[in-house]
Formats: structure tokens, C-alpha cells, sequence
């Protein structure tokens, strides 16, 4: 039991997640952050982003995570370590790490399958690829911002009549996604096991993977999403340790994947994420539900040498789950604008419209046996 | 005419790429380069990479030039620089630049139109967006590597019969294409109009997109290139400043493009590549003959309100010409295997076979009016 007040809520020592805070590295305990550099002799800590400290590896990660708890659980530590608390309001809370490379995936069966009903309903929803490749592509790392940053509608072209419009996106969209953060890098030439994910991948962040449908549907063939998705990608304040979290079984696949795909133990993690529309809860996508899983995901990302770096982010793609209502896009959830989403404050929705707020949350099975709260991730929609 | 010995050749007062040697700062000059730091008191400088001194802008760009060509050309300063002087023989040429985001075009349209010949024989070879949109995607940033580098051939999945198989490329390819380096970055929600090409861009390098079209074949729907050319992308060593080279003019567009995507003075660079296959030229594609430029590829890139920051590298796509020994990539070369080319050694090629070794090479018209040659970009295939 930590000695902090509010640490017997949500933000408990169970949780932890790492932040920067007004610059400095902070975890979070209750409504306040503790900074880390103040109370770790550890060069790493001194630092804007964690980076330095995701490259240090697994056993440093442990042994801060261990000292911290202890620092915050034994009242012998209190005189030394209160002076470094300090709340959390009023503080600005920047992209936690530098990223290197984004990927984005394409993960869940029930989302594909929403698509390809979508755009190609005479044909079977899934390409027969996909059961058989962890689909992604890279994304643009330089647009990652953090949670609460505004999203301009992005201008592109889209298919019109004879030839092309230029205007604002009308179809603006979200992706609710969780996303994994490199810590530990490898080699170019190297690959990194389906079993070797926790040695690689430090913690979890909510990603919202805002989507201009109108901008991508025109221009994607045959070189994937690019405008479309290039404008903004909004990441969480908070990483989640993976420490912090429980692993639950995950989907059986079928047809048998390649070797370097088969798991020995094929695990997951078991977040419930929300998405809140203008303050109505519109959906509850289900992480554990995805196909691929994040360790496939890696060892797919690097099975052709590519390395990894240190802050590197890679998102799941969509989290959908079957019903509608655990759908993880606009354009599943109004299925293509013909069935509009009512809004608690009555009135109805599509796609995004100027001044509309989402924000994604989640909550996880933690380690400890009480479940995690992870950082939110919101964003709202400018002209 | 510049007092050093060597430099009435094609590396003269008129070239002047950047680079980084040892560690440091570089121009070339001749056989030799000159440490940078040492003769000039910019503190953008005295850095690994060239990105700080590209941040600074064109007059700083501009400043540094002249000021360079002043130091090598005055007999006056001869006794003070000479001694910052050295061989360039020895010396360990890095990645130049820390690269943002890397994105690559599509922009020949005789490169597209084989493609499309290729893979889709009983379809237009051109998909309907390809004339209004310089077509593009992200590629891999961290797998950006500097010419010399050697490539392992990367393993993946490709087609099989009933099943795909696992295994090293079968058919491992090139691309021979030109790079454009962002040197001053833009604010995300802004964009960069078509006109303002040369207050961003600091440079061209070659590059040559290394790709495995077995695996990119099988994973590219519907989302893109990924793991085909995640695994390894190389560029020259040497930065050629813009400054360095000529403008010629581009072809004309058919159908007229949107207007953010039209141009007031339509122009391009007038570079010459050469692709060298273990030894022997192979094929000699115009860069200027491209359909879309630079110019337009940076205002598509950005119109969505996607920043650029200095380090962004983005690519022209594979350079092809009009005949088939202009053609950027051994998928055209060899007509995608059907008919292989023949090497001075008597052998024969379709794709890459492990030890095979490609170098590009390229000339352009120069602001001086002598032609520039650009640094090469070299790597040898391993198993």
C-alpha cells in the first residue's frame, strides 16, 4: 500500500506508466507525478523523452520499476521522496518518446472484414493474404503528436465526377489502436523471434490513427495509405509498462501460420478500449479479440533484417471486435454514413464534423490482479 | 579556378557536395575534402550529421557556398586552409543526414506503365489516379544507409500453390532513383506550396531502393510496400547542394493538374543516371523525363497539412526511360525474368544474385554551367 494519497485508486503503484512532464521523465501515482531523475541516480533519466531509458533493456526497466514501488510503499522513503511529488494539473505533458519508425498494422478480422464488405461487396471481404501475413505499412512518424493535441481536417484530393475535388475531407475519420514502443533495438540483418517480443518492446500506448476515407479511398492504389493517414497520429501521454499488465490468451489462427509466426505461447494483452464521441460512449473495442498479435507483429516487421530503434512505434491497425458496437472506426460504426451514430446529446453523426472531440480510453488486467488504467488519448477536430 | 591540385576535374568548385568523414563535416574538393569546422566559425558545424546546417536555410546554404569557393579559389587563404586539407582516400564516409521520414514516389510514368504491363496485362497500365496524384508511400527511415553498406538478401513470405512459401528472395531487384533531402521543416496544419520548393530542400542524393519483388508481390494489397523494402534503402554519401545544379525544363502534364499542384516555372534537374552491374553499364535512365517533379511531390506531400522536417528524405520512384535500356529497376530490365541481361563477363542476369554489386552513377547540368557529377551509391548483395 503506497503511502501517497489517491495511490488506492486507479494510478496505483500496480500501474506507473512513464511520462514527460514540463520536460522532465515522471511516472504517474494518484493525481501526481514523481520525478524520476530527482530520486534515480540513473544518467538515462535525465532526459525529455525515454528514450535513453527504453534502450537500457528488460533488467533496467525491472530494477526501476521495483525501486519506484518501494520508494513509494515504504514510509521510510517518504521524507526523501514527497518533495519530488507534485500534481499532475497544471503540468504540460509532451510525446513521450522520440519516434523512430512508425508501423501500422492491419490486425483485426472483424475490422478487415467490415472493409472489405464495405468496398468490395462482391468479392470475399478478406484478400487471401491475410490470414497469412501480419498486414501493415509505414506511416509518418513526424506527425505523432500527444493526446489533446487539435487535429486540422486535412485537404486532399478525392474521386469526383470526371476528375478529382480538392477540398477538406468530408469523410473524416478515427482508427482506435493500441501501439508498442521499441525500447531494446536490433541489428540490420538481425530478426527478432516470435518469442523475443518482452526482450524488445518496453510498453503500450492508445493511438488514434485519425483517417481521411475520402482523401485514402482515391488515392491507395496500389502504394497503400498516404495522405490519407499522414496528417496527424495521436498517441497517449502515458506508456504502460508492459510489466504492468497481465497477459490473457489469444486467438486461435487458422490456417497454420508460417514457423516464424508460431508462437509457444500465444499470449496477448486483454485492454478494453472505449471511444467516447462528444461525451457519449459510441463504442468498446476489444483488443484481445485481434488475430495478430503483437509479438507476430514484430517478428513479421523484422523477419527480412530490418532493424528496430529505440522508440520505435508500432499500432495495431483498427480494433474491432464482431458487433457494432465494439467497432474501432466511424466508417464501421455509421457503416459507410448509412446508419448514423445518435449522440447522447441527440444529435447524429457520420463522419467527423468541425469541433467534435474523441477520446479513447482503455482499461487492461494488470499483473497484480488489479487492472490498469491506461493513459487516454483525445483529440478534437478543427476547421 | 581553385588552387587545389585536382580540382579542374568533375569534383570542382562548381560540385561541392556535403558529407560526413570521420565523423565530421565535409565538403569535397578534388580528391580531397575540407573539414568544415575547422575553416568556418558556424557552430551548425561541428556536428556527425548535416542536419543542423540544413535547418539553418537558403542565405546560410547560400553564405557557406560562396564563402567555400572564396577559400579554395583566393590564393590568400591558401596557407590557412590548406592545412584543413586531407586525402579523401581512407576516410569513413557516413550516412550524411539523420533521416525524418523517408517517403518514396512513383513518378515515371514509363516506370508505371511497365509495371502495369508486367502485372496487370488486361487492364490500362496505368491506374485512374496515377495522372492527378504524384503517387507515393513511406518507406523504412531506420533501414537508410549510406553507399558501401552491404545487403543481405532478405527472407519473407511469397505466393505458393496452395499455401505461401517461406524463404530468401528469388527475385531481389533495384531501384534507381534520385533523393531530395528537406533542409528547413514546415508546422504541421501548414502546407508547402509548389513554388516554394527551394526554401525547404537542401540537396539531391542517389538512391537505390533495394527491393524483393517476390515478397512485395505477395503483401501489397491492399495497404502497400512493406517488408519488400523495408529490409535496406542506400544513398550516395555526398550531398549535392541545389545550389550546384541547373534547373532544365519538365514535361508537360495531360490532363492539367489541380493547382496546388501547378507549377509557375515548371523544372526539374537534369540528371543522367548509369547503373553499373558487376562491372558492366546496364542502363542509362533520364531523370528529367520524369512526369511528376520534386516541385509537386513536396506540395502533395504536405497539402494535407503533413510537416516535414529537416532530414525528411523523399524519392523520385524508380527513374525509367522511354527504352528499355533506360529502365531503373532488373524488373524491367530483364522484362520481369523473360529476357535477361547480358554482362561483359559473358554471364546473365535476371534478378540480383548473391555477390552481384550495383553502383549508380549520375551527371546533371551545373549553375556554372561545367556538369556536376553526383556521388555514387554503391552495395554488394550478400546471402
Amino acid at each position: 500500500m503506497s503511502w501517497v494519497a489517491g495511490a488506492d485508486g486507479p494510478w496505483g503503484t500496480h500501474n506507473l506508466p512513464y511520462g514527460v512532464a514540463d520536460g522532465r521523465i515522471v511516472v504517474r501515482i494518484g493525481d501526481q507525478v514523481l520525478d524520476l531523475q530527482s530520486v534515480l541516480a540513473l544518467e538515462a533519466l535525465r532526459s525529455s523523452t525515454l528514450n535513453d531509458f527504453m534502450a537500457l533493456g528488460p533488467d533496467a526497466w525491472r530494477a526501476v520499476r521495483e525501486r519506484v514501488v518501494e520508494l513509494l510503499t515504504d514510509e521510510q522513503h517518504r521524507e526523501t521522496v514527497e518533495p519530488h511529488l507534485s500534481p499532475l494539473a497544471g503540468k504540460t505533458l509532451t510525446l513521450p518518446f522520440a519516434v523512430g519508425d512508425y508501423v501500422d498494422f492491419y490486425s483485426s478480422e472483424d475490422h478487415a472484414t467490415n472493409v472489405g464488405k464495405l468496398f468490395r461487396p462482391d468479392s470475399p471481404p478478406l484478400y487471401p493474404n491475410w490470414k497469412h501475413i501480419p498486414i501493415g505499412y509505414h506511416g509518418r512518424s513526424g506527425t505523432v503528436v500527444v493526446t489533446g493535441t487539435e487535429v486540422k481536417r486535412p485537404s486532399g484530393q478525392r474521386k469526383g465526377e470526371a476528375a478529382p475535388v480538392f477540398g477538406p475531407s468530408v469523410r473524416l475519420d478515427i482508427e482506435a489502436e493500441v501501439g508498442f514502443v521499441v525500447g531494446v533495438p536490433s541489428a540490420m540483418g538481425d530478426t527478432v523471434g516470435v518469442d523475443d517480443f518482452a526482450a524488445h518492446v518496453f510498453g503500450v500506448v492508445l493511438v488514434n490513427d485519425w483517417s481521411a476515407r475520402d482523401i485514402q479511398a482515391w488515392e491507395y492504389v496500389p502504394l497503400g495509405p498516404f495522405l490519407g493517414k499522414s496528417f496527424a497520429t495521436s498517441v497517449s501521454a502515458w506508456v504502460t509498462p508492459l510489466a504492468a499488465l497481465a497477459t490473457v490468451p489469444a486467438p486461435a489462427q487458422d490456417p497454420e501460420v508460417l514457423p516464424y509466426l508460431a508462437e509457444s505461447d500465444r499470449s496477448t494483452y486483454g485492454i478494453d478500449l472505449e471511444v467516447d464521441w462528444n461525451g457519449t460512449v459510441v463504442s468498446r473495442p476489444p483488443f484481445a479479440g485481434m488475430y495478430w498479435t503483437p509479438a507476430q507483429q514484430l517478428a513479421h516487421m523484422t523477419v527480412n533484417g530490418a532493424s528496430v530503434r529505440t522508440g520505435d512505434l508500432f499500432a495495431s491497425g483498427t480494433v474491432s471486435g464482431p458487433r457494432r458496437d465494439q467497432t474501432g472506426s466511424f466508417l464501421e460504426l455509421s457503416w459507410s454514413g448509412a446508419d448514423p451514430v445518435k449522440l447522447e446529446d441527440g444529435s447524429e453523426r457520420t463522419f467527423l464534423l468541425d469541433g467534435d472531440t474523441v477520446t479513447l480510453t482503455a482499461t487492461a488486467p494488470g499483473s497484480t490482479g488489479r487492472p490498469v488504467v491506461l493513459g487516454e488519448v483525445t483529440g478534437t477536430v478543427t476547421g
